[in-house]
């Protein structure tokens, strides 16, 4: 377990909001811009030099200020941890790379740090409207300032459901069972902007196949607010391999377990 | 045709600015106080008393300003033309109520004048962002004071595709196929927003079956644009009717039409 201060949460919550606060100001001027777009595993993974850019800085940030972690990134400039033990940050430098590339709106900067395999602190910039999802379960969660508190735990036929627009495209995963369970849903194709929507009452649930940067911080800061948070059959997440992630309120887990299981 | 002045052309877009103005201030106060929700069809198809109290003031004003209009309207306040000869106004007083009441985002409220079935005059007001995309073929399109041009001539595979939610998860109208073509699609789950994306370019198109109050203020913008708007078949909507409506870049409408005759 973390046997951090409450000062020492705070001091590393302010560090990181500075470096989120430049690197806001960094996106949004490169976003108006011409974006250098190249293709990963296929035509609809998109990275752009603002990807790359922004997670070297990050890590950098991250390296200076606490030299022996691990980091876990999405472009390729992290490591390769075999275990959570000790310090673990997470990385996401643009999630929703191809909302910021054709939308200009709906993708965050994501960034979490976990100790020994506990969520410590996470944080989820919507960088479009320059607000930071953070905190931990040491410390509350705010949205820049302003506490945000537990949401209603609405029923899945009680609200707005998200998922993953491919995998409910495909029949994958019983995302169209939840779909026409659910009062509606909807497809962000990201997940900071889909988690933040959860994070405040927005949507009774999320769930899409996540590497860990997806999920990271979102698991934190949902947690914090007693969301409930696992793959989709009820297991707790791998922090070190993809899973089918799944958070919701806790009437809406349950709704959702049941069908998955049925 | 319309045989309006561009004096004539101004003064109704100012006046009813002025109208929408009044009304986001009612609406944002309303939506942070406790809102009457009641079902229509079924029950996701949701009224609440700001709905019905936005259309008794637009048409309030719409009859003072444009006496011998006739006003076609979501919640019974209106007529019932059954030609589109003279001044037809149309009144969508909360386009995505769901949205409305349950995140507190992505809906709008949306004006339109047709004139001898001419479209002249849109208006969708984001709410939330408070800024109201309007104008028409005489004026161009504004959002605010800013102007906007027309969006790049993307192809579906080049960019992201908008959706009814409900009829993509019931295998209606061929949208899984054009989900699977486009680069990405997401489901916003109201028309105004939807609309709103299209005319800034951050979408190539946008589908869903709607009645006119849904599409007539987006039509207007949209063709003012230089977007094709027609129904799923390519055919010319009807205004006093529901259509299956298909608003897109020229080379992502063709794309879309293709798909749906194949």
């Amino acid at each position: 377990m973390s046997t951090l201060s409450p000062f020492e949460i705070q001091e590393i919550d302010q560090t990181v909001l500075m470096w989120l606060d430049e690197l806001q100001k960094a996106t949004m001027a490169a976003m108006n811009q011409h974006l250098d777009v190249a293709t990963k595993h296929d035509a609809r993974d998109l990275v752009t030099n603002v990807d790359k850019s922004n997670e070297q800085t990050i890590n950098k940030y991250i390296r200076k200020f606490d030299p022996d972690a691990q980091i876990v990134s999405e472009e390729g400039f992290g490591d390769k941890p075999i275990s959570m033990a000790g310090h673990v940050w997470f990385v996401d430098p643009i999630d929703g790379t191809m909302n910021f590339y054709k939308q200009h709106d709906d993708f965050a900067i994501m960034i979490a740090l976990y100790i020994d395999n506990q969520p410590i602190l996470g944080w989820i910039m919507d960088v479009v409207n320059n607000i930071v999802y953070h905190g931990g379960p040491q410390m509350g969660v705010f949205a820049n300032q302003l506490r945000l508190y537990p949401p209603e735990n609405d029923a899945l036929n009680q609200g707005i459901v998200l998922l993953s627009g491919a995998r409910l495209l495909y029949g994958m995963f019983g995302y169209d069972e939840i779909a026409k369970s659910a009062l509606g849903y909807r497809v962000i194709g990201a997940a900071g902007p889909s988690f933040i929507r959860v994070l405040r009452g927005q949507a009774v649930g999320y769930s899409s196949k996540m590497m860990s940067w997806d999920f990271a911080a979102g698991q934190v800061l949902a947690k914090t607010l007693g969301l409930i948070v696992s793959d989709i059959d009820g297991k707790q997440l791998d922090m070190l391999s993809s899973n089918i992630v799944l958070v919701a309120t806790n009437r809406a887990h349950r709704d959702i377990l049941a069908l998955h299981r049925s």
